[in-house]
Formats: C-alpha cells, sequence, structure tokens
C-alpha cells in the first residue's frame, strides 16, 4: 500500500475532529497531500470515525481518480483538489461544520479580528466567501466550491499562509496548513475564535476590530523570521 | 415475549438520547412501530434510563391499547401514535426537550435553513406548529399534539419524509424517521441545526436563509436517486 | 451520631451537585430536616465536595444551634432554617451559583413561564426577589435573605409546593422539595429552564409565555390527584 | 535543582488550566515567585501540557534572565515580572486565553459586578485596560502590558488584593493571587463572572450593577478580618 506515512498522519489528523469536539457523526475531513507524487489520501465519504482505519483511507490523484482505494472518498474531495492546485503552499486541508464558524457562515460575514487570541494564528479578519451561483451549483459544486475559495483570496489579495482558514458562505468552514496536523490544529483554532467573536458582539455590538500594530505584533510574534514564540524549532 | 427484534433496537434508540446528551433525566422518549402487525414498542413514562431494558418497554396498538407490559407507556404515547397514522412512511419517533429546539418552540418560530448543514437532512424550514387551543388542550392534549403536527404538515405540503422533525410551539420537538436510529439522529440534527441558527441570529438578526438552489443541491446530494454522499448503501 | 438515614440522604443530595455539574468549587450547598426533631443537617462552609462526608456534615436545629459537628455550617445556614421555617412542607433546600439562573437573578427578571420544560415542574414563573435594603443587609444579611424569599411567596400568593424555587436578585438561585434529593432535582431542572428561557429572549426578545390552560395541563399532568405522568408511585 | 517546593506548585497549578476547561492547546501560563530569592518560576514557552513536568519549569530573576533551565520562557514573562514588581504583594500570576473573559477583553468593556457570586473574590468591576499605543507596542509589547495593568490599577485607585485580575483590551486576562494556586482559582472565578455577566446582558441589556452595601457584604463575608466564611483557616 502506497504512502503509508502520510495515510497514518491523515488518520490521526481525522481522529482529532471527534476528540477535539469539532464534528457530530460524520460531518468533516482531513485530507493531506504528497506533493512530489501529486497524490492525495482523504476520508472516506460518510464513514463513522469509530470505522476509521489508515487502510480505509481513500487515495487520489489531482484529477480526481481514484488510485487506490475501496471506498468512494468524501464528497468534498473536488473542492480539496482544488484548493490544493491553487494554494500550493499547503499540505492538509480540513473541512467541519463546528458550530460558531457556521454560526458566522450562516450570518454571511467575515469573522473580525477582534484580538490577539485571533491574531496569532489567522493575519487578519477570516473571509467569508459569496454564495456561489445557481449555475456554479448546479455545473459541479464542490468544485466551483474551492474555486470561489480561491477567488475570495487572490480578490482580496490575501495570502493562505497567513489567512490559513475560510468560511463558506451558507455553509461552513475549511481550514489548512502545512499538513494535516496543522490543518486541524487551525480548524480547532478557527471555531475558538468564532466563539469568541461571537460573545464580543454578544456584549457589545458595534465592538471595533483591534488596531492593526496590534495584530501585527501577535502575527509576528509567532510567524516569520522575527517569530519568538515557543522553543525556535 | 413480543418483537424481541424492535424492542432490542428502540431499547438502544432510547440510550442513544442521554448518550448524545438530549435528555435531563426521564426528559425524553423513543418509539419504533412494526408496520406488519400494527404494534408499537415505546419507553415507559418517567423511567430513568439507567433502569431501561428492552424487556420493560411497553407495546401498544395503534389503538392506544397496551398489548404487552406492566408500566404505564409514555405519558406521549398518544402523540407517537397519531403520528405513526398520519405519516405512514416513518417507523420511529423522538421527542425530546432539547434546549436549542426548546428555545425556537418557545419563542414560537420556525427555524430557518440557515445554510447547508440544515439542508443536508431537513428540505426547508423546521415548522414550529401553533399553539393547541384550550378544548383541544382540555380534551385530549397528546392526542390533540400529533393532530395539530399532521396538520401543520397538512396545511404547508409538507413531506414529513423530507421534513423529518417538526418543533411544537411552547414545548419542543419530535423528529422521526424509518426506524428509531434514525430518528434520534434527526433529533440530533435538529438540536444542532436550532443551536447554528439562534447563532446566526445573534451574529446577525436579519440574516437570510440560504438560496434555494443551495438547498436543493446538499438535500439531493444525501437524498433520492441522485445521491452521491457516503457509500451507496 | 444521630440522623444517620438524613445525613446519608443530605450527602448524595449534596455530591449531586457536581455531578449535574451545578457548582464551580464550593459555590453550592444542600440541606435537609427532620421535621419531627427540628433537625436540620447542612454542608459545612467551604469545604470541597471531595472531602465531604456524611459525617462532616452539621446538624443545627431551628434557632441556628449546632447541635452535631466540629465544623461551621454553611455561611447561608440562616437562610436554609428561615425558608423550613416559613414553608412548612418542604424538607430539603439548594442554593447554587448556577450560572443561567444567576444570569436572571442579575438582571433582576422573573424567569417567565415560556414553556412545557418549566410548567411541568414551576407552576407559573420562577419569581425574582427584591434586593435587600441596606439595613437589611447589615443587620443579619442571611436571615433577612430567607425573610425576603417568604416575603415575595407571600406578596404573590404563591405555593412553595407548586413553585419549588426562586432566584435572589443579585445573587442566585435557592429550589427545595420535599426532601434533599427532590430540591437537587428541582434546582437541575431551574437552571435547565433558566437556560432554555435564555435562548428563547435571543431568539425573539419579545416572545410571550406559554398560554395559561397549556401550563395548566402540564403542571396537572405531573401533580396533583389528575396526574398521569410516570408510574403512578 | 532549586526552588524544588516552588516548582511543584507552578508545576501543578499550570496543570489545572486544562483540568478546568481554561485553555486551548498551550494558551496559557502560570508563574509563582520566591520573594525572598526574588526568584519567579514560570511555564516554558509553547510547551504542551502533556509534555509538562515540574523540571522543565524555568526559573528567572526580576530582571528577566534566566537562572535555571534549558527552554525559552513563557513569551509572556516580562508581564509578569513586571506584575510581580507593581504589585508586592501577589505570589502567583496566570495568564489564560479563556473565551467569555475574552469577549469582554475584545469588547474594550469592564466586567460590571452584577451581583454576589462576583463580589465574593472580586471587589468591585474587573477593569480592562486601554489599548497599548502602537510605540508601546513596538519598543516592548509584554513589558508594556505590565505596565499598561499596572497603570489602571494604580489610576482607578484599585488594590490588587481586592481585584485580583484584569482584562488586557484586544487580549485576554491576568489573574493572580498569594500563590500560583490561588491565582488559578481566581483565573477560574473570572472566567464564570464573564460568562454570568455575558448572560445578564443578553437577558437585559441594561441591567444595573448590584448595589454597592450588597458587594459590601459579599466580599467582607469572605475577606478580613470580619470574615466568617469557611472554617477560619
Amino acid at each position: 500500500m502506497m504512502l503509508e506515512e502520510l495515510r497514518r498522519e491523515v488518520y490521526r489528523a481525522n481522529m482529532e475532529l471527534p476528540a477535539k469536539g469539532l464534528v457530530v457523526y460524520t460531518w468533516g475531513n482531513v485530507s493531506g497531500i504528497d506533493r512530489d507524487k501529486g497524490l492525495i489520501v482523504i476520508k472516506p465519504s460518510g464513514v463513522e470515525y469509530d470505522d476509521l482505519t489508515p487502510e480505509n483511507l481513500v487515495v487520489v490523484d489531482l484529477n480526481n481518480n481514484i488510485v487506490e482505494g475501496t471506498m468512494n472518498p468524501s464528497s468534498d474531495t473536488k473542492t480539496h483538489v482544488e484548493l490544493y492546485k491553487s494554494f500550493p503552499k499547503i499540505g492538509g486541508i480540513v473541512h467541519t461544520h463546528s458550530p460558531h464558524a457556521v454560526g458566522w457562515a450562516q450570518a454571511g460575514k467575515d469573522i473580525p479580528c477582534y484580538g490577539t487570541t485571533h491574531a496569532d494564528y489567522f493575519y487578519g479578519s477570516v473571509p467569508c466567501t459569496r454564495n456561489l451561483t445557481r449555475d456554479e451549483v448546479d455545473s459541479d459544486y464542490e468544485l466551483n466550491t474551492g474555486k470561489v475559495i480561491a477567488e475570495t483570496f487572490s480578490e482580496r489579495k490575501l495570502d493562505p499562509v497567513a489567512v490559513p482558514g475560510v468560511i463558506c458562505r451558507s455553509h461552513g468552514p475549511f481550514a489548512w496548513g502545512k499538513n494535516a496536523a496543522q490543518a486541524v490544529y487551525h480548524a480547532v483554532v478557527l471555531e475558538e475564535v468564532a466563539k469568541m467573536a461571537m460573545y464580543t458582539v454578544n456584549i457589545s455590538a458595534n465592538a471595533p476590530e483591534a488596531p492593526q500594530y496590534v495584530l501585527d505584533k501577535h502575527y509576528l510574534r509567532k510567524h516569520g523570521p522575527g517569530a519568538y514564540y515557543g522553543q525556535g524549532n
């Protein structure tokens, strides 16, 4: 069987979703990519987490062909593939329906960067995409979900490494990272900052975003050449 | 003892209610029906989940007569029976007081279909019934609760298979499915989408519902002849 | 040692508070009374639940004298004693700082009876007392807390058996019942209906209370000579 | 190795943060000080709680020099040091991103003293600092975070023993106490009263604070020469 290490990594990352309370039933999926081989390991569609194993994960290529596996891949596979194509620096992707992020997605609003918890991981608002058009939905829904995410980042000139997640209008969050484990980490953070942002507007409907220089400081404390958080590894 | 397999199925479905955090104390009940025999297996009234066994479930017929069992059936039995009569395609029913669904029921509002989490399972708003009249309450409260649910679906021309749940005004949710297990699944989803919908209005009081074509796509991705979610079984 | 059975009952009821998630640290206490002897068993003040035993509970009489025990009784003891004197039919009392009930108490509002979950246990709004006056606070705070609760029930002509709880303005809930176990049950219900009522106003700020005849029906389904919920014991 | 007892105490206090649900991942840190030696024991930066031991805690002096330890201390170390210098009576400090306290910090509002739960531990509102200026952020962010906290207490004439915590605008809470364990206790209380205060404004946007004489009573019931809560130790 191919891609043994990546399978284990994607398996562990998938199992983090129920462990962190991000998913109900099968409402989530994680993938990881081997950029050299151009192959993606992804959760099979509709399988309970208790039944998941490294072996029943599905391997697809960047043309959405199943390369290995006997089950259907996640119904969101084309979205994952499109994101890997559009964002060449990312190595793992997560989709969930975590409730506070969904709340913002259903409200159709970016998650404002109200504070340092957010700024430590997302360099600015978490963008909310537009709704897909009827044509986009009817022609190829999952592919176009990926395209609309990429369009959002392109039009707003956002760097997907600095803003490692998005909320899809009327739908829910996608998050990503350098690998599957970091993608899940970012999905957990996205839900947490979505919750804190909801609390913020519940306390004060017109709360302003944090000053830009505070956000710069916090993001750059953890990221880039001047970072000094953690143990330097 | 009759209906051994159905008893086990209804027992397991009842035990899912506390496991999924849907009930406090004894505030919930699940039933299942054997359509061939015209017999319903239902939780006994007021019994703690820890004391529940497949054997102490009560069997009633479609005239609300106890056919087997030494305990009183759920006080909501007549509502279950009325729903089985009105909705001939359903095989299991759940009633809970899950808190977010109760919040919408107490507010007297349908749960709007704000997004795809909802549309994956409920094809449109989850309807909120009218209040029962004084006469309906005084003459036969539980029977009339079932009748008002059926009236709501009839007047709004809703298909109970496509919209597998309801919230009863000033009361709480009922959900159903092809069997008891699926009914509980739908009760869990109903509480989750009620929560997400409350978050949505807390973030943006006037959030619009999702476009109809998005809801069509999501519902039909999982249901009907063109469904492609899951493993095709 | 006296009152062995009552000690065990009050001990078990106290231990239910952390088990049901109603208390943080030592923020709660339960008592029970032996009406024949005129003696009350109550939690010692500031003791962690992990350190609680039936033996270290304190016995006081209706004049607030310690009859048995080496520790100080709960600082709220005089409130408990006053309630036992004012409400002769109750056998157990609980005080907690459960967060949703505190939210209503701090808002200074009765918890409206929005639906059947509430009406099943509390026959009408859960009343919120007035604030104590400066003199009442300075002269004997805990005694006067009990007196103001009794005043609230007297002035509003409420029956403490039909409305087995209260929220004290700027403070939090007290609940009671025929014994310590039922008092805790009512404290759990009070927190749950406080949460549901908050959700209700978050969804619809001007939600009306449920019709009186619905509340009558639900309360009387469970209480009094015509009750038919449960197994008749 | 130095400061064995303080290491164990600070280790246990750090481990309380995940146990009490106050932290996600590594988002929190606790320190304790030996006032005689002028040495502070603090969590290393970015280390998972599962990997924490008394031995890998870092010892720093009041000039922010590492005295013992092979890892980087918490990136917030300069804030802790500044607070120990400004508030000579405190012996332990905690920083978390607990979500309700962050909600108030992001809203830029003091947490009002709405009731007795709050008054039992915080004698008045929990203050929210101003935002740091651009210069303060750019020159020495963590040091100036400590200075702005001290400025807030100085300008408002607050006693850090009577108000053992603060929320930093656009950031989150710091709490402290006579030692590391009490600091964590106060951090738990701060999150709980932040939650209750959010519920209060969600129920009634214009809820008034509790009367001052009620707050005096509750605070002084637990603190100072007239205290009578607990067992007198």
